[in-house]
């Protein structure tokens, strides 16, 4: 990947002359990763609008990124702001934009300190870069995503009555590493039963009976991407109730995915799934945001609710999981990761979205 | 726990007195899980010098809340510190303590905007009173650490050669959750033959041979507390250099931890290690500090190294992990997780330290 690395390295530098800043400190992981490649705990970029960018890493990570972005001059230390913050000031650059969504009071008061540079706080163009993915992305995405699909048909002989979720969560989590997952993207969600009117249900001890409905959500992680499903099964045969809502529930999602094409707004991909359960008499039953974007984080841009501004656009991967909840009866939700795209949109969990009786 | 969390709230107040604060905006979560029980990824707690605290969170974890503390007046809203900003202006407070270690130069641009009252940084408060564990904390580390072991002891079999690392890291961190843990207390590290001389290794796909020393550190996490452990272990009978500086890092470690006695110096207990390994002519090897603070983090206060300052006190729970890394040729760590006592160190980390030959 250091071709594409370097190329948004490249994009970041032509944003930065835009906003009135002649380098931009890098601080934030997750941002620093995608710029490089170098996943770790402790690193920093330092970007300027002309000239090379510089990584700093400590020890532990020296290696790795000699490795997956050899093209980068490296500081190794593990004052890694400092360190380039020194860099920079050699340089006489005047100033320096910086991360105001992740570098802390206490951090900002320290480069503050030191620094012969104006720091200059620059919004979230790193973040706005990651919206639209390339295709390696799609493709790691779309790994993830069919590791998931291949763990739950694995473990879907494990899901029955007298099974606890914790466990149905742990087989969940532990096939997704079997099918080659790095781990999972985010806390498996079961919810079973009453417990599925808990959008966030912890998985605990209770365990499934006949007669429930059976909330799982749940995702692989894989070269940094995340994975994110919701697919809700029967125990035992359903009540009409049971099979309403979910038919319910399913409309909902298809509408809300069918909306979801680019130059769209996100309220109202929102609202076409929205509208499907309110008609239905359960608008106040379905108490969150239609879904998010995935990629490097499992909850990033765009965010899809009534109350969310700006469009979609071609080659964005979100969720759409739309829910009914229902205190003291249980719920349903259904949930796909799906890239939007011009035309139909790429649905990358695969997985039948027909209600499975267990 | 609820009258263990309304004390550290009372000794919270009290400090605030003597930093000139009439309350303090608690933002970073795992302080407000010390402070509250509540374990979510939204809350913040405002802890007046006088009169009762107010916790915020989201709908999400409202009722989980209601149940660990339930003492507690609870506001729900999204904007969890908004929400107590409010309340704390309306209160008619003027100098509201702030955690700038965690609070980033954009909540805290927001914050100043809305706000009455003059915001201060108040140092790290929290972090101060978590330093010195109560029983029931150290009856919690007890339990991930007895975890650990059992976890260890249970997959030594599957331990041999042609193995990989990965096999073994999932091996071990599944039976950690087998055992009771609720997770792993961090990513599992298992380095065998030459990447045993990376001390934070990521576990590949190298398959162990008879002649390597395999280094494993891992732990459980129970209740929130996180044990750490690491083993080294022979596959097939050691050459003699191993077995050497087997010994070596073990004398070290013994070293380490009969100085760290409540009253030493943090830099003294290093040293008491570090001396062992550099009389040995390999102080080069010993390429970090000898352990650190174990608790709510996997990392936390007091840091034992060459340049830390500061000294133990009954009843902190450290690590002492001194370790020796050759490059191209392995490595050695052994670590423990104790409890400062006066008179004798609890070692909580109880699996044999004698050299294992698998």
């Amino acid at each position: 990947m250091g071709e594409t690395h370097i190329a948004r390295r490249r994009e970041l530098a032509a944003l930065l002359a835009g906003r009135d800043a002649d380098a931009m400190l890098v601080t934030r992981l997750v941002n620093v990763r995608y710029l490089t490649g170098l996943d770790s705990s402790r690193a920093a970029l330092l970007v300027p609008a002309d000239g090379p960018a510089v990584l700093a890493t400590d020890a532990r990570y020296a290696g790795t990124a000699e490795r997956v972005c050899p093209e980068l001059p490296l500081v190794v230390d593990r004052h890694v702001t400092d360190a380039l913050l020194a860099r920079a000031a050699g340089n006489g650059r005047a100033r320096l934009g910086f991360e105001a969504h992740d570098v802390t009071v206490e951090q900002h008061a320290h480069l503050t300190e030191r620094a012969e540079l104006e720091l200059v706080p620059l919004g979230r163009p790193v973040e706005e870069l990651r919206l639209v993915k390339d295709e390696e992305e799609i493709a790691l995405l779309r790994e993830a995503c069919a590791i998931t699909c291949r763990a739950f048909d694995s473990v879907l002989g494990e899901i029955r009555a007298g099974v606890t979720e914790r466990a149905v969560a742990i087989a969940l989590e532990r096939a997704m590493v079997d099918h080659g997952a790095e781990g999972p993207a985010f806390a498996t969600i079961v919810a079973s039963g009453p417990n599925g009117a808990v959008p966030h249900h912890r998985p605990g001890g209770r365990e499934l009976q006949n007669g429930d409905l059976v909330t799982m959500d749940f995702g692989a992680l894989y070269g940094g991407y995340h994975a994110d499903m919701t697919r809700t099964v029967a125990i035992g045969e359903p009540a009409a109730w049971q099979r309403d809502v979910y038919d319910l529930v399913r409309r909902a999602q298809r509408a809300g995915i069918d909306a979801a094409v680019p130059g769209a707004e996100s309220k109202a991909v929102d609202a076409a799934a929205r509208d499907v359960i309110a008609e239905a008499g359960h608008g106040d039953a379905f108490t969150h945001g239609l879904g998010h974007g995935v990629g490097l984080e499992v909850h990033e841009d765009p965010f899809l609710g009534y109350d969310k501004t700006g469009k979609l656009r071609d080659r964005v991967p979100i969720t759409a999981e739309p829910g009914v909840y229902l205190t003291g009866r249980g719920g349903v939700r259904i949930e796909d990761t799906l890239v939007v795209r011009a035309g139909a949109p790429d649905i990358l969990t695969t997985t039948t979205k027909d209600l499975l009786v267990l």
